[in-house]
């Protein structure tokens, strides 16, 4: 018997075994058993130890609850290092790897009391190689999206109520939309990405998948070094900004409707709603985003691509190779205007309790077709925002799709309280 | 009988060891006979285990030569992971600590046939804890600066020809002027600083130790995966800016004498010298980087912090409390100064070969007293750009000091090839 606790947040988690009304172990094993069910067809776990697993739950049930995180289950993206379990970061190249060595974020896991689950499967190297074998859990035929596609999918399909995943271009908001999950991507530095793969350092970023914002900032609580009391936003008195943003023709019928209705009923409840179009500038925002993505990919692939090239997917051994022909002049360029919009956006952005955009151009395609674009998410890792993705809804039988609600850098907690505001 | 082979450069030690004139064993036998003669004295290393070296050696003397550093000794600093030795950066907290994973540098540098020596002494972190306890090769009286303590004086005391370190404020052209060697740290983003401590990852910087600018460049070869043919840059008809900076008023007399003793040689020899006076938003930069540095820091020990702060020095405890009370909105901002500053220094610096500025405000102070100022390397730190630090002739009885040539970001390989020419 496990009365299904795999069905509850985060955040009802949490309390549920702060005041012992369930047992870290029980809670552990209506996770493992709806893995068993599901896995073989979601396949979002690199790796799971179901007996390891129970060990720690003991362990902890015996020394009793241990604030904020204490025995919740939270699966890991397999491009971040874990101690106890092996970091194989979808790539030939390290089958069974297994340094003993926590990421950062993982010792702050557990100094918080989280059961750390196991690993989430991840494009190789958060990159543009290998697909994760994982699958939307909403219908198996399509992509959960990528590179976080196990921690979207794991968190979708009541695998485990929390996931840390990695974002470069759109690997966090992406597989958010797509699966029907939360997510939140940080401002860019405040959590440290000591021991996850580097792709490219100016643009990598912590973040994490959850099925409420409240579980979202639940972590926002403990990863984030200056988390203060939490902003109010009144649904009725928000000043929200639509922003189709530059790459708009790429976002499909289903896309454009889910952001007019958010629109129209945030309008109705008593927001502000401004149509926000940005400057000219952030027009070249998505290729330079790209040009420093595939740039930087050089420098981070390079010892990969020395060991054993052969063992690596083309697409990654092209950035090494520069096979785009990009130049360090092109390079320096492309900071320089990426400085310039941050600053922009950031003065734009003050103006509004949040901006409120498309996070894909559409639902998910299907697997075979690829991981989805990231077309609507690079400008926003590029200008190191935090953003949320919230689920819309839909109707019964529809893929989920999800809006992403943004802000100026280090508003994070604004932006949770925004996108609080819009969900309600 | 070793025939003091520690004493040649790296680039002569390469090309006797591709033609097995010597073979890896003695040169590593060489290093570790000057090692055992000194370390009690200069304290430069954290790790060595000479009957692992030596195994490596014998391997290596077995397989024959591989390309470019085939056998070359050199030493790591101790925040950089290395799979067969511990890695403990100067911290109680990390004592014998030991996963087995190799920083990305590392494994580049065994590609490419180095052997890995050892590790060397740090300050806490590579930021403003605990002090190295490495003295100054020159005079044990006094300090070799920091935080790359060990780094620096290994490769001046002729422990091994080339060691690893890293820069955020001042860590490497500090230690580098106060103990006579070269030292590079190249463009922000040019090598992948994977698996290095973070401390503040818009700045942390890899960079490396050497007795010539050819030694230098032998590394950029291997690190840098764009390394292009080397320009030259003929010393007779070089342009090269002297830049005061604007933080000349720490300038001590011989640093003064330094600078303008070079300025006149090179005009003598027919280079054009100008005098450059940065612009007006170069005075806040100073200030600027040490706030950046320190905001970031807090994420980057917080975990560190709520393992067991008493395992900490207050200063990094300082950091991550945010003692100095920076807020979100200064860090914003310092950032948007420091993208304006770096574009508009590219175009200055774009006229010249090189900019000459001070190293360090003078030769080492004494070690009760500290690892000496960054105040001249922070600013560079904070552009992005790449800085040669050349040591200058000095009397005999006198403390080392250097001289730092900089240019344009992502300009690496033109400034070491400046670099030659004003050592010439």
């Amino acid at each position: 018997m496990t009365n299904n606790l795999e069905q509850y947040t985060a955040s009802q988690a949490v309390a549920l075994l702060k005041e012992k009304k369930i047992s870290v172990e029980s809670l552990a094993r209506s996770c493992l058993q709806r893995i068993a069910e599901r896995e073989s067809s979601v396949h979002a776990w690199s790796f799971i130890d179901p007996e390891h697993i129970l060990r720690l739950a003991q362990e902890m049930d015996r020394a009793g609850p241990r604030a904020p995180l204490y025995g919740l289950p939270i699966g890991i993206k397999d491009v971040l290092l874990t101690d106890d379990m092996p970091t194989q970061y979808n790539s030939a190249l390290y089958e069974n790897f297994h340094p003993h060595i926590d990421a950062s974020c993982v010792s702050l896991l557990r100094q918080a009391g989280a059961l750390i689950f196991g690993k989430t499967e991840t494009a190789e190297f958060a990159s543009s190689g290998n697909l994760a074998p994982t699958r939307n859990p909403h219908d198996f035929l399509y992509t959960p999206g990528g590179s976080s596609s196990g921690s979207a999918a794991a968190v979708a399909d009541c695998h485990v109520p929390l996931t840390i995943g990695t974002q470069t271009g759109g690997s966090m908001i992406r597989p958010a939309s797509f699966c029907g999950v939360f997510a939140f991507k940080p401002t860019w530095g405040i959590v440290n990405p000591e021991g996850a793969k580097i792709f490219s350092p100016s643009m990598d970023t912590l973040g994490w998948f959850g099925r409420s914002v409240d579980d979202l900032v639940l972590l926002n609580n403990v990863l984030d070094p200056q988390a203060e009391t939490m902003p109010v936003v009144s649904r009725s008195s928000a000043r929200i900004a639509i922003c189709k943003s530059p790459v708009w023709s790429h976002a499909e019928a289903p896309t454009k409707q889910a952001l007019e209705q958010c629109a129209h009923q945030l309008k109705q409840d008593g927001a502000s709603i401004i149509d926000l179009v940005l400057p000219e500038e952030f027009n070249v925002l998505a290729e330079v985003q790209k040009l420093i993505m595939l740039s930087e990919g050089r420098a981070s692939f390079l010892a990969q691509y020395r060991e054993d090239k052969s063992k690596l997917h083309p697409n990654i051994c092209a950035q090494v190779e520069n096979s785009a022909g990009y130049t360090r002049k092109q390079l320096r360029e492309a900071y320089d205007i990426a400085a310039h919009c941050r600053s922009l956006f950031d003065a734009i952005a003050a103006d509004f309790d949040a901006v409120l955009t498309p996070s894909t151009p559409g639902p998910a395609p299907l697997y075979t077709q690829g991981s989805g674009s990231m077309i609507f998410n690079g400008m926003w890792s590029l200008l190191h925002t935090p953003c949320v993705n919230i689920p819309v809804i839909r109707q019964a039988g529809e893929l989920p799709l999800g809006l992403t609600v943004t802000g100026a850098r280090f508003s994070d907690r604004h932006t949770l309280a925004a996108a609080h505001a819009i969900v309600q």
